[in-house]
Formats: structure tokens, C-alpha cells, sequence
């Protein structure tokens, strides 16, 4: 690939900060407080369009209902639009959230009660409202639904009170606006959890209809999933939409993106970068010029803004790597079952150092080539300090 | 439930044992000979109804071609089906084997080389004949399909090319025969496997028609998988087609059916039990009734007709307890969110004490009410070790 | 063994009941309230007084510093010690909580800045003077200390602040108490764990001396590991110090014990059952004498106190089942290899029903035979309800 | 570090290989031959003295008693080093095979018969003699012993078996021979292993003395855990004594090192380079001077040669990553607890193309720059697939 291609290619690199990534937040066993954390939406908005002008690959906030709901100055969703452009920000998915509430302790749409599924279906109708209202073309959908021991409640009936309140979720559905199912292994549920794996996930997509696709997270595996190959089977199958990165040694640890194991992330961007390459001309080519990517971390022990950054920098240089891979090679090593030779291939571009190349698209774009140590040095979550009063953390959990 | 209908629906229960669970068996650190153990296939049917003589719920032998072909008096599947019926016994399912020759080092179904492929094919429609010959009603289909470095090959090649094999082998099939395909997590490939999760497996039937089920291996998970829920989704899916039974605790370790986790076993037939009791109204009702039963174990360490006489001990156990569920209250507890009292109605159920309902049941039959112990007593195997000469083992491989 | 004997060892079984186990509690996605759950130390020992009166084996109460200090009308240790004496209690193994505090966010014994070690030391220190005045004989010890991200900290240089805090710690130590070392695999620290294991644990014991032992909480392994097999080496090694009690099918899931795997259980009393019934005669039965049994579970999803009697209930029949095991006849099948018969006997054992023993034990002590269904019946969860307001849950974590 | 210390550090750094690395190998379900593949300890030998040619840090080969006796020509061990010699290579550490014999299918050193252990002591006792006569300065232990079943066998006896078989052993070494003792989580016992982990193992190191130490497969382990921690816990101990390399994504895969997580590979080796600059002056310093790196790795789908070449390679990057990290701007980052600070010194160091040093170090040698380009191109495979005749495959089994 010529240098202009993939300086062009990477330029259009983007990804979704959610919200919640900028508010303090920490483990069961506590939250630590940062004292410069956001704690209002539009803090939260500062310090993801501070993380977007240092790195030019983070346009776009995803928010997290109620949390992010207009109040005070924010007096409605077109005020919230035209202060995340203040901050060179558009909107991203909406997150409705149906797991907090303690009507929510046995499930949303898998309760067995009716009142409880039309409560949690109900929310779910006014974030379609919201993500019409500020301009977001995707719901965001994770549920906590599930079981916490053998016999609590029939697995096959929850299964149908979630397709039903799917249903009537997607006839209300405007044609612009995707639906992104999420699915999880475990937590909070114990025994099961009612979307507990792609395939489960998928099935449900196929009942739907186009407009729902399969949002895949990369920590929300069984330990040693292949997740490049669940990626690959949801191109081939059109039904990836998209992803929320962190990364993760044992369970949901939602730590920064490729801390863990950077080849992972590498391989994944290496599925999604042969696809794009297809173009038009297959499913999983007008797939993947479709995924939406998104974080979706937890930084209970490094400064919020710095740890995206570093993300962003990250999934620069695994999209990068990926861009480097000599296809044509690699396809030739495989058709002859050179198993050493093709993995030399995505070696080769592995372990090449492709930071100088980000730095020239970072000052091409007028950016400093060095986001992360640039920002220390601004000083900005100095001033946030100084600005943000220090308050007792007003927010009592963490998003899936 | 009252005590006849009990004692008449596990009457009504069956397994399948495979001819290969009548050999002896080993790691790849090296196989263990036992003296008594099955290599002819005349010894393995001899083995094979002796164990059914015993317990009375493993009519049919599943076989495994090429291992089982027709040699020397068994000229045919004729004659194999005459033996068969001499030692109380049918044929059950056909396995194909498509991982031993080494042609198939890279693949079978997903091979790069279409010439691989077409053999693999050729032998699965081989199968087919053989199944009509000997009268078995389905092709048990294993795949170690998968590759063991990243970037060795294309995953979404791969996909569909098993695919278009899948394709080809559905057409010729004749009306009573079904597929039950088989998904792994991993093993023999390190990497990823074609047909990875029980979500590949059931797209895959849903690309091929009604014949085409998923089989359920229960060792084939990653560890802390909710199997019963996969068996429940399958069901209300009506795709699920049978299972292979045996335990593990740590990879697909092929042991005793139930012996490092009695209770799953017994919440895996709960889902089976309660599907049943829905009968042709619902989707899962129809589904369960016609699940094929099978163990699928490798006896390393125990004497293999003990081991399965113990095997169908243990799955009559886990099923009359789960008949015993009581499941109006468990309803009940359910529609109230009373974990614990739904908990309770299982709790009360698995703990109760089987084993002398099962002896009634073997002694209505005319059989020992304690085969294990009646087999010990009979002779059989040290009678197989004088017979049987010792010799070099045969086998160089074990079954998925 | 006769019944007599079986009886007088089942009226000897004794667990401790956590404080913090009657709160509210949840996930860090949120916390349920429970109307009846306790949060002042008075209520907490209420409960735990209703829970022993029921099952009559759980006649001490573990306490959690600071959340447990005496506030109010209980004014110091001795009113503490006194307010459970009325309700039938002793004082349990005190629990110092140095992972709640902010200044813990990077470690405690293990932090790099010698001040917060000092902190941490001092508190553990405190804790010892508690023991003393509340008549408790053991300190258990859970540490959230590790790090997130590769680089964090230096893994030795943690080892060794470590054990300079134990040291100074063990220095402290009056000879009637006693350490209760607790490992764990993760969480909350999501990239290592400083006791990550019991061969940690175990070292660090052998560093200090006779008071210091490993504390097994059987949900802090991964997935696979056999726990009583981990058992039987403390055993041996002389160095079981206690069990934390719970169930787990994914990560630290603080389930009710049995729950999933409830053979496990019984393989784990199994273990115990054998060492004490060599007495004084070996380290083992030396070691099993002294065993600290406590429960140590969150009970979002179930009324706590329920869930308490349910686990007394499991762990007695699990014991039971433990004792029944026919140890000659394990023995002989052991020493012939014979692998099929030594699992039989465990499963004999195993598969009895000892409820009516239970039952019998129960009302020999003039208690009711069913004590779940019996404090189901009490109305005492009813007039909790009532008695006790509804108040903003004031804890924001769980014990580790 | 200046580039005369890294070029020199490079230089000193060694791995042996495995004679059995050069065979053909496989999986359980079947082994792949490989036409160019070793069968006679010459072809080994020829094999492993090219793998060194091309790299440069392969000098020693470790031996498999028996697989690895003299015969034909090679008719002593005299001999034996001789054509070693002959090949640019000195004798590694030899491994005794304790695993294959059906006298082992229930153990060695804990069998419960008394006469089997005494033949397993018997053949380390004859290692101990070949050690001495071939010039190695190691035994490298790996035991398949455990249990398949519940029930099996007791647990302690095993442990106590084991102890005095190893007591043993120990009294009959010459100071100058280590033991390399290699802990395993499973398989091929599928229900506990004796040495399951690094705490047994070095438990058991403990009461043996200073010659005892352990050694570190790097696929032994449950999924998740921490490797390098337990490298730098075994350091500060003074216990490790070594590693067998190599990679694996499930479970004990075999995989060439480094292919699955080359970050997890870099951070070990961190580990070590770190307590190498700590020279004499600690016990981890005196400890990382006498590490014995070794591969342990089956090349069923890799031409045996190439991937030994790729394996150095990768364990070359790794150093030379680790080399690279600025230990002193680590350490201030650790100080101030800033997280992301001093994961970026490693990610710095760990992104750094360190492939044109190597390439520079291995031409001042005199050695090609590209070895696995070189090897492919020399024609060597091809050669042996000529001269060595297609045969019936010897070996039926791997090492652990």
C-alpha cells in the first residue's frame, strides 16, 4: 500500500468516547474518586473534545441514559448537540440503561413480570426519541439480564419475552437509526446471562431484521475465545455493527484497549482491514464500512482523559500495523498451506514500529505528533482540578 | 408425577453407545492398553451388548468409519447389522471420519485445496450409503477443522467452503436421515476451530434445512459455559439435534459422563425433562422428543464396559431426578422472582435418593438391579482377556 | 459409622456467619436494596442470632473493621460481645478492610509509599487489639492488593513490603490468635494479584511462623482448579488455616455454597472428614482440628437470612455425606488401582439422602427439622420490614 | 543501555532445544508425519546443530531417556557428545520419561504400588549416571502423575510418595546437577496433577535443598494467569531454575513461543532482564544468572527446523525488547504511582523495531541476517526428505 493510501486510510480512523469513560468509577469493592473526573454532561463533553483535539480520531460522544439526561444549562438535547460541537463533537450512540433501577433486579426485557418489561420497553422507545432528538443514528443496547442460580427462572420463556420486546422495539425504530446488540458471558448474572454469546446474539438479529447488528466487546469472552474469528464469521454473516474496545486478563476488567495482549487488537483490526479492502463486492466489505467503533472502559487507575488517549493511540497504531499487512503474500503463503510463512506475513507487520508514520499524520493534520505527552503537559486536568469541586461521586455504577 | 408414569418414561429412555468406547485409549502422551479391551468390531458389538444387556438403555452402537468398515466375517453392512441384532443391538449414528488421514493436516470441509475438500465430501456421501445399508437414521459429524497460528488461513474462506461441502452433502440426503453437527471450542486446532460455538453451528443448519441439527459434545465448552442454557436455546430453537455425553473439569477430558458434575447433568435433563412434558405444542416440545442420545468418552483408566455400564447408571439418575421436579411449584417460585424457593424445588429433586426406583425399574425389566456390581460378578472381562489375544493397539487416534 | 457417632460429629460442625453477609449488597453495576436487610451492627447480629437458632451451627459472628465498630448504644467491644451474646453468638475472626480507604487505591502492605503501608500496618495492628477485647481468636486477612497494568509496580519489591508489614504484624501477635491468610486469583486487581494463589499464601506462612495459615475461599481460583485437592495439601503441609464458604461458576461470584457444583463441596468435606479422623496422629488431623469455617457470600438476589439457613443446610449435608464415605473400602480399591470402585464409594456416599438424618439431629437439639421452611414461616423477615425504615444503603462495597 | 552492552547481553543469550522437536509429532487424535522430520538421535542432532547455525543461540540439545539411548553407531554416550560436537552442539538437560510405560498408568513417583515407584526412581537414578556421561549439568523433570477420577487416590499419600521418592533422588546427585521440577495445572490426568502448580512445586523444592528448583513451562498454567509474576515470585525465592518455552491459547497447545501474546513473552522476559542487573547482589539477581531456558514446542504443522528458527528469533526480539526498557524512568513512574507512566516505558521499549539490531548482531557473527530466509532458501529440508527414507512413524507420544 502507498503511503498516501494508508495515511489517507488511517485519517479516516474514528472511534466513540462514551461519557461514562470520563466519571470516576472503580471496582465492587469501591470507587476511587479522581479529583478532576467529570461529573456533569458538560465536563464530560470538555474532556471528551479535549481527548478529540489532541488525537483527531474521536469525534463522536456516546451517552448513557438517564446519566446523561438534559439538566440545568443543558435545558434539551438540541442545547447537548450544540455544546458537543462547542467541543468539535458530534453524538454518538444512545445507551439506554434498564440495570440500575431495582425494578431491574431480575431482569428488563426477560422479567417475568410485564410491568417491569414495559417499563424497561418504554425507556428503550424514549431513547429512540432521544437518538432522533440529538442527532445519534444508533442505540446501544446492553442488558444485565440473566440468572444468578440453577431453577430462578425458565430459560425459554425469558428468551420469548426478550424477542417480543425486541419486536416492538424495531417497528418503532426510524430507518436512519441501528440497533447494537451487545452480548456477555457472565456479570452481573451468575448462572446465565440471556444474551451470553454471539451466536445468541445473532440469532436474535436474524429475527429482526437489517437494522440489527451485533455489537461485539471485546471483553465479554470466555477466556481464550478466538474473537478475530467471531469478528470474521459476523463480517461474513453482514451482522457485525460494532465494537466496544478495552481489554481484559480475566474477566469483564474493561482495562484500556491492547494493554493485555496488543496482537489481539492487531489481529481483530486485521480481519476488519481485509474486509474493507473487499469494498462493495462482498457482505462482509459493505459490513465492515459500516461498524461502528466505540470504547467502553473503566479507568479506576489512570487519569480518564490521558487513558483515552492512549487508546486512541493504540488502536492507531493496531489499524496502522494492520494496514501494513502484504495481503497478496499472505494470501499466496495460505493457499499453499504455509503455516509459518503466513504468519510471518502479519508478523512482518506487527513488529513494525509504525509510530513515525502517526506522527506525520498527526502533524499533517496540525496536531501535535505526541497526544498523550502534549496533554500531560497542558496542564488541563490541572485546571480541572482546580475548577471541579471536590464532591461526593454522585454515580453508583458502571456501564456494561 | 404419579410413580407409574415415572417408572414408564424411564423406561422409554435411551443412549447410544460408540463402538470406539470399546477400545482402548490414551492421551497423546500414549495410549494404555487393556487386555480385555474391543478390536475387531465383532468384539466391539459383543462389548457393546453386554453393556446393554446389563443396564437396558443402550440399544444402538454408533460407528465410525473408516474404523468400523465391514472386514473379514463381517463381509457387510448387512452382515453388521445381523451381528448387531445378535447382541440386542441396531446401529445408530455413522461417523465420518475426516481427521486422521493425513491429507486432512490443514482441513477437510475448509481445506484451501479443493481436491481435499472433494475427498472429505466423498467420504461423508460414502457415509450416506453406509447408513442406508446398515440402517442407522443419522451421520454424527465431527470436525477438526481449525488452524493453529494467526494468519495460517482465511476464516471466511474457510466458512464457505464447509459451506458449499455442507451444501452439496444436505442434497444427497434421503428424508429419514439427519445431520448432527458438532461444534468445539478448540483441540486438535490451537487456534480456532471452523465450527467453534454451538451460534456456528446453528447458522449453519439454518443455511441447510430441517435435517440439519447441532450436536451438543459436552466436554466441547469453554469452562464456566452454562450448558443448560445452550440445550434450552437449541430446543426453543428446534435445532437441537442430539448429544454427545461424557465430563470434564478441565478440556475435553472424554470422562464417565457426570463425574465432576452430577448436578449439571442432572439441570442439562431438567431442560430435556421439561421440553418433553410439552409433547407437540410447542417447538421444543417436538424438538426433545427426538434427541439422539449418545456418549461420546474415552476409558483411559477404567474398564471400558464398566465405565459405560456406570455412564448409563448415572444418566438414568440425572433423569429420574429431574422427572421428579415439581414443576407447578417451580412455576410459581419462578412468576414470584423467589430465587430461592425456585432453587429449592430443583434442590429437592436432585437430593432425593434414585437408585431404588432404578432398582425396580431393572427388576420389572427381568435384569440385576445392580448392573455395575452384576457385571463385576459375570466373569465377562477377565473371559475377553483369556480370549482376546494381546496385541499391538490398532487404533492411533481418538474421536472428537 | 455408627449413627451415634455420625450424630455426635454433625452436632460438632460449626461455621461463622458474616457480618456484612445480612446487608444490602450487589455488583459493582449496582447495589439492590432489600427492605429487610440489616445495617446497624445491632441488626446485623439479629439476624445471624435468627440464622444459629435455626440450624444450631453457626454460633459465631465475623466481624468487618471499620464497618462493624461499635457506634450508639453498642459502645464498645464488650457491649458488641454482650449484644451477641443475646442472641446466641460469639465473635468470629475480625476482618480488617484496608481496600475501601482512597489512600488504598495503588495497595496497602504492598503500596509503594511507606505512609499508606504504615496506615494499612496500623489498622491491622488496631484489629488485634479488637480480637483481643472482643474475645475473638483469629484475624482474617484479605488483601485487594495487585496491580492493572503491566510496568505498574515491581512484583518483587511488593513481595517485600509485604512481608515486612506480616512481619511486624506477626511480632504483634498475642499466642492464642491466630492469622487467616486469604489469596485470590483477581479482582479487584485486574492485571495481578500480590497472594495470587495458595502457593503464595503458603510461602509467606512459612516466613512467619505457626500462627500464620492460608485461608481457602473457594471462589478465588481459576475455573478448573481443583480445589480439594489444594485442601489436601495444606492439610499436609500443616498450614489449613480456614475456608471462606461460597459458590462460584465464572469469577469471585459469591454465590450461596453448593450451588454449583455441590459435589465439589462434598469433595472438599471429603477431604477434611478423612484428615480428622486421623486425629492427632498426623499433621493432617492436627491441621483439620482447628479449621476456621466461615461462609463469606453476597446475597443480592436472595433474602439474606434465607440464604444463610440454606447454606447451613448444604454444608451439614455435604459433611455428612463426608462422613458416610466408607473409608476401608475406598482404601482397598485405591491400592488396587481400581479406579471405577474408588469412585463408587465416594458416589454411595454421596448420593444418599441424609436429610432425614438432619432432620433427626435437628430434633434431638429441639429444633425444627425443616429450618428453612420454618423461618420462612416465623414472619421475622416480614417484621424486619416493618421495624426496620427504609434508609439510603449506606455501604458502597463488598468483602472480598 | 548503550548499544555495545545490548550487542554483548544479545550475544551471551542461549536456549537449548528439545531432540524431540525435531521429530514428527501430533495430537491425540493422530499424529502428522512430516517427510524432512528426524527419527534417529544423528538426524536430531543434524537437526538441531543447522537450527543453531542459522542462530547462534541454540548451542545445547536436551535428550528424552529413552527415546533418545544410543544405538547403531552412535553406540555410548562418549559418542553421543561426540556427534554433538560434530554438529556445533553440547548435551542439554536430560529429560526421563516416566510417562509412557503402561506401568505408569497410575503414576510414578505416587503410584500406590510400591514396586512401580521404585522402577520411576530407578530410571532418574539412570539419568542421573547418563547426566554425568554426557556432560549435562541438569535433569529436567516433568511427571504425569495425578488422578483421572474423584476418589481415585488419596491425595496426601501421593504428595508423601513423591516426597520420598525425590529425597531419594536428591541424595544421589552430584553438585554439580540441578533439578529442574515442572509443575503442570492438567493433563494428561484429567482430574488433579500432583505437581499442579508453581507452589507445589516449590514447596516441594524447599524440602529437597538448594539443587532443587523450578522450572516454568509457559503453557501450563490456567488460562488468565500471570506468568511473569510468577517468574519474578520464583526469582525473589531463588527457585527458578528454568523454562520450557513455548505458546499456547487453550490450553497445553505447544505452540511456538511467542505466537499467541508476544506482550506476555516481552514481560517475562522484562522479569529476567531486570534481576539480571541486579547481578549478585540479591537473591533474584544470583538467581536470573543461572536460568536454563529451553523450548518445549510440537511442530505438527510447522516444518520442524523453521519453526526452531522462528523460535529463536522471537526469543531474541523479546530480550532485546526487555534490554531496551528504561528501567530508571520505570522506577519513577512505580514511585509516583502513575499508572499509565510506567506502562508506557514498557510499551515504549515493547514497540521499538528491534529487528535491524539483530540483524546487526547476527552479521557480526558472521551469520546471515535473515536465518529463516536463509534456511528456507539453503535447500536443507528438501535434502533430508531425500536422504531420509519415509518410515512408519516410531514415536507414539510427546513430552509435556
Amino acid at each position: 500500500m502507498d503511503k498516501n493510501t494508508l495515511l489517507e486510510r488511517l485519517g479516516r480512523q474514528q472511534i466513540e468516547t462514551p461519557s461514562w469513560g470520563f466519571s470516576a468509577s472503580g471496582t465492587r469493592f469501591g470507587t476511587f474518586p479522581q479529583p478532576w473526573s467529570a461529573t456533569t454532561l458538560e465536563e464530560k463533553l470538555a474532556d471528551a473534545g479535549e481527548a478529540q483535539r489532541y488525537t483527531g480520531i474521536l469525534p463522536r460522544v456516546a451517552l448513557h441514559i438517564p446519566w446523561d439526561k438534559p439538566t440545568g444549562a443543558l435545558k434539551d438535547w438540541q442545547a447537548v448537540a450544540a455544546c458537543a460541537r462547542q467541543h468539535g463533537l458530534g453524538i454518538g450512540a444512545i445507551n439506554p440503561n434498564v440495570f440500575q433501577d431495582p425494578d431491574y433486579q431480575y431482569g428488563s426485557f426477560c422479567h417475568p413480570d410485564p410491568r417491569v418489561r414495559r417499563k424497561a420497553l418504554d425507556h428503550h422507545l424514549e431513547c429512540v426519541e432521544i437518538a432522533k432528538a440529538a442527532g445519534s443514528d444508533g442505540l446501544s443496547l446492553w442488558f444485565a439480564d440473566g440468572t444468578n442460580y440453577p431453577g430462578q427462572d425458565d430459560f425459554r420463556a425469558r428468551r420469548q419475552r426478550m424477542l417480543a420486546c425486541f419486536q416492538e422495539l424495531y417497528r418503532a425504530l426510524p430507518p436512519q437509526l441501528r440497533l447494537y446488540i451487545e452480548y456477555k458471558f457472565y456479570e452481573p448474572a451468575w448462572y446465565h446471562t440471556d444474551l451470553g454469546d454471539w451466536g445468541a446474539a445473532a440469532l436474535l438479529c436474524r429475527k429482526l431484521g437489517p437494522q440489527a447488528t451485533v455489537l461485539v466487546d471485546t471483553g465479554h469472552h470466555p477466556l481464550g475465545t478466538n474473537i478475530e474469528w467471531i469478528v470474521a464469521s459476523l463480517l461474513d454473516e453482514g451482522l457485525l455493527g460494532g465494537f466496544h474496545f478495552n481489554s481484559r486478563k480475566y474477566g469483564d476488567d474493561d482495562l484500556t484497549v491492547g494493554s493485555i495482549n496488543p496482537y489481539e487488537l492487531f489481529l481483530i483490526y486485521n480481519e476488519l482491514a481485509a474486509a474493507e479492502e473487499e469494498g462493495q463486492a462482498t457482505a462482509a466489505g459493505r459490513c465492515a464500512a459500516r461498524v461502528a467503533y466505540m470504547f467502553d472502559q473503566c479507568h479506576a487507575y489512570k487519569n480518564t482523559i490521558e487513558a483515552t488517549i492512549q487508546s486512541a493511540m493504540t488502536v492507531q497504531e493496531a489499524y496502522a500495523k494492520a494496514l501494513l499487512v502484504d495481503r497478496a503474500a499472505l494470501q499466496r503463503a495460505r493457499q499453499a498451506c504455509d503455516v509459518t510463512g503466513a504468519e510471518e506475513v502479519l508478523k512482518d507487520a506487527y513488529h513494525s514500529d509504525v509510530r513515525p508514520l502517526l506522527r506525520e499524520l498527526r502533524t499533517s493534520q496540525g496536531r501535535d505528533p505526541e497526544p498523550l505527552k502534549a496533554f500531560r503537559a497542558s496542564g488541563y486536568s490541572e485546571r480541572a482540578v482546580a475548577q471541579r469541586s471536590r464532591r461526593p461521586v454522585a454515580r453508583a455504577g458502571a456501564a456494561g
